[in-house]
């Protein structure tokens, strides 16, 4: 149960911190989008830090339906527990879209007409989901301790890299089309990028059975 | 003693660097509220991160009224000492904000005209020192050697994405009374945020009641 | 053999994230390239941590044939595998700027017209190599659970103090001409580069066999 | 031997990179202070985190003749060293200005016109000197493996939120007026800034004199 109610509120409080720094660094701006990605990069990795060494002990922290499955296929979580994981993820999203709006005096209820889509971005968001995927599979194996920082590091670094700024997440995908802020995307270019995110998980899995045949079971079987 | 210091001198250079900095990104940002707010928070984060590294062994590195609040639920500090501290909390903060005028040649006595107020900054307020409170005892119960990272990231993150820019202080907030510079509040708003911080510090105390009936005692009673 | 996947990969997601965040920063940053320079820098350093986070257990992370030279010179790695990091490191670094084509939809095949040269830049190049070489090997003597972030904030500071914006890497300079954007090197200015990081390792070589004639083969020779 | 070339090798990359990065900033910055100053403090804490780290262990990483008048005072440094000490601390912060002006291609002998004087400013550094030198001597007490970064971070935020812009360190002072860039100060100005730093100094000497009458002899004596 507590875990559960981690999962919601690390995603909760994941996506108030995307999307009210996003509006945040645009509002302030003027006009220089870099200046606003600064603060929405910097802030979403210092957050993730926090939400991760907090909430890791509780329920690991997915904050994110495709590291579940990933955690799923290496047996630390059962198959019931990632469908209860994937509700409290995906409600989670969308209520820390709605927190922000509540706290920024915007319409609750919106919807995003930022349109982000293309050959070039879909092949940004499978990247993206690789990199996040690897650096938290391998992070775990190699460098447990340190997991909290790499991510919050690595999704920094993604915001600037990639031209879908590194969503990598489809609970993040779907919230931010509720909001026609800084970091909106449009219902219509949602499913390209869980396309992608869920291709790029479905490679890490392949990958996984091929590399990891036996290990995948020997892992301690946590949550 | 030394811990009453400990608050005064804390509490202040805290209010020195958040007055301090958000005068210095105004005067040079050229409009950019952004850059300002940059600069800002990342010099609140990393002064918090020394502070606390190095007052926390002498007092605890609280600063901040409502954080003693719920070390004395918490059985780590008793009700008269927690008087003290306050005492220290709110003259400290208020002696930081005139350090910062003295520093910057600005007429140390002023008053903030900026209004801050309406229901999404409340819930902002709110949600804020839930969100500090939270960390800091979910911190220190779980990675103790982390709490001086964990605050600071959570303080430059809060900056960002909280329309009320986490103050999450009643001694910051009133502090921020006195000047009129980018952190100011007018002395007309401050009410609403000290209102939001206690009633969210009485949220937690009444968690903590329900959750950790008896585990509350059982805490190393240092200070 | 996973060696020469990690320093392919690790050089190819460095260039993306270098090249990347450039032009990220440019795109948006509204003519004020120091706003660039700050997502750029701050980016680089973010990935640079866990990119050595995460491949130094497999390979070493060098991702630069100077640094793979010194750790031939030093005894941690034979020639014939010092030339297959060399191919690796050459052809990821490509690989990297060809996928931050792809990736933002710009064309795949770009030569920079941006002029680098100099006494000034080749003297910076010449101080950004030998700095880099001794942060890794001072770094791996005296504080090797370090490295990573020393390696990190180095660079982030190195593309601000130097006029050459620290490359320190004859795979990133050779790699950084074939594009046209914020981190573009023409490839006439490429040579005077790659000459300076050059005879920075030559004298990084020079200086060790007379510092530590014997110690360089006392060594634990990984990899 | 070594600590010497190791004092003058890091007080010298320390102000290269401080004149460095602040140069960078003001020439790409498009006349926003507050972003040159984001490139300057960001780098400056960056390099400081790494040269104290590193050479640390060599010399101690002073890069400050009141620091190691403070180490003198507590029986960490013999007076004889401490006073070449300062002449590496002296001539390499120099070295450091003028090396800045080579890689940058300007004129290398500069002489700075920017007058940074009046109480205000004066108080800011006596205060700045006062937080380094006890960052530096509670963090050696309480937390000596967190030095580095607690330094770093003390003078990240120190750029931020005094007014004099945290020199608190009589080689930078003397060195920076022979810059006529954005860390200049004028040759004018400098004595009032030693004259600051120095009190500073004192004070802490008698505080600590004071408040450690026996324990200062009981200190290991290092290099």
């Amino acid at each position: 149960m507590r875990s559960y109610v981690s999962e919601f509120v690390g995603t909760a409080l994941l996506l108030a911190i995307v999307a009210g720094s996003g509006f945040m660094g645009e509002s302030l701006g003027a006009g220089n989008a870099a200046v606003a990605l600064l603060g929405n990069s910097i802030a979403t990795g210092a957050g993730l830090y926090a939400l991760i060494v907090l909430l890791g002990p509780i329920s690991g922290a997915h904050f994110n339906p495709v590291v579940t499955l990933m955690f799923w296929k290496l047996g630390h979580i059962k198959a019931p527990k990632m469908l209860g994981y994937w509700v409290c993820q995906f409600t989670g999203a969308i209520a820390g879209i709605w927190l922000t709006h509540l706290m920024f005096s915007l319409p609750i209820i919106q919807e995003s007409t930022k349109v982000r889509t293309g050959l070039g971005i879909w092949v940004s968001e499978l990247i993206s989901t690789l990199v996040l995927l690897s650096v938290i599979h391998i992070g775990d194996k190699e460098a447990k301790d340190k997991v909290p920082m790499l991510v919050a590091l690595t999704v920094t670094a993604g915001y600037w890299f990639t031209s879908s700024t590194f969503f990598s997440n489809p609970a993040v995908a779907v919230a931010r089309s509720f909001t026609n802020t800084f970091v909106g995307i449009a219902p219509s270019s949602v499913f390209g990028f869980v396309i992608a995110e869920v291709v790029a998980a479905l490679l890490v899995l392949g990958i996984l059975a091929l590399v990891e045949p036996k290990d995948s079971k020997s892992y301690t079987r946590g949550l």
